[in-house]
């Protein structure tokens, strides 16, 4: 059984990483999304166990005290966390399994699963990042300074990823990282199988 | 300047990975042809400087003295050889450059240009590989049962490439190295000039 992908999708705050996963997924029938905990509130029309698992700071803490997390850190004050043992399970499957995550959560992921596939997204530019994250219109004027700071830090980080993607449009990002996928299922790695020419002698 | 793919491609005896090349150069103008060196005799319609520089054992061993080459091999009694300068050159220059060698050249390569792309071409069974080899008449039955035994021993050494594309038909290889190297051109370590969104403060 060949172990699936395990793809790994970041971006600064405002990059447009939840859309590209949405549709990425409704393209793509046989990778399927791994579901992360956090402690925010949830937003208009988010339901939990579908978005999120949405829970208390206690119960995220009692989560982090069994292990049951990949990867977890602390956003704007806020939990966010990765179940490790689901994921492994349905990786040895060979089920694909697609991870939406904080910059800071997917180095931790990295250093766990380092066969994994690191996509680091970007915004076409400074003045449409700007725009992104001023119209989600959830944040007050100094949150909304500080995400903005904190993105333009966070896609240093991005640096230390596989590869990157200029979401300038949902459908090139889409395809560029559907390329990427179709490459990566061509590595050696992934195909040893395919090496055994003996048996036919 | 971004430095150009080096694009290396190898597969055992008859394999067909001449006739993929062929068909990726001319689909791809962006890339061109590394042109190896070697002391076998022309087969009909190969011209000296197109597909190989044609060398007298002497003049190769001379190359080989003034280290021209990025690697050379002894293969069943001819040498082949790749002139490092040159490539080096283009590559610097952003240049593509793909280079169609045989195993053992392609693992010396690997060991002096770890950042090449290195794509190894399976054949799709055992039976198409003899039928290839033979279907190629220029060589007598003990040659080509050695050509054979080679050739499966050949494909072990794929395992250490990066990347295997079956050739199948010449076009889903092609199609499936085009994938590679659209890939490639998104990975990090090429695109890190897209990382400054602090000039824009």
């Amino acid at each position: 059984m060949t172990r699936g992908l395990l793809i790994v999708i970041s971006g600064a705050s405002g990059t447009g990483k939840g859309t590209v996963c949405k549709k990425l997924l409704a393209d793509l029938p046989e990778v399927a999304y791994s579901i992360s905990a956090t402690t925010r509130t949830p937003r208009p029309g988010e339901v939990d166990g579908r978005e999120y698992y949405f829970l208390s700071v206690e119960e995220f803490k009692t989560w982090i005290a069994e292990e049951k997390f990949l990867e977890y850190a602390n956003v704007y004050g806020n939990f966010y966390g990765t179940p490790l043992n689901k994921i492994e399970e349905r990786l040895n499957r060979g089920e694909d399994i697609l991870l939406e995550i904080d910059v800071q959560g997917a180095l931790n992921v990295k250093e766990k699963c380092p066969d994994g596939i690191y996509i680091f997204l970007l915004p076409p530019s400074l003045d449409e990042l700007k725009r992104r994250i001023e119209g989600r219109g959830t944040e007050n004027p100094e949150s909304l300074a500080r995400r903005l700071k904190n993105a333009v830090a966070e896609i240093k980080i991005g640096l230390q990823y596989d590869y990157v993607v200029v979401n300038d449009t949902i459908d090139n990002a889409t395809a560029q990282i559907k390329t990427i996928l179709a490459a990566e299922r061509l590595k050696v790695a992934r195909n040893t199988d395919k090496f055994d020419f003996e048996g036919g002698f």
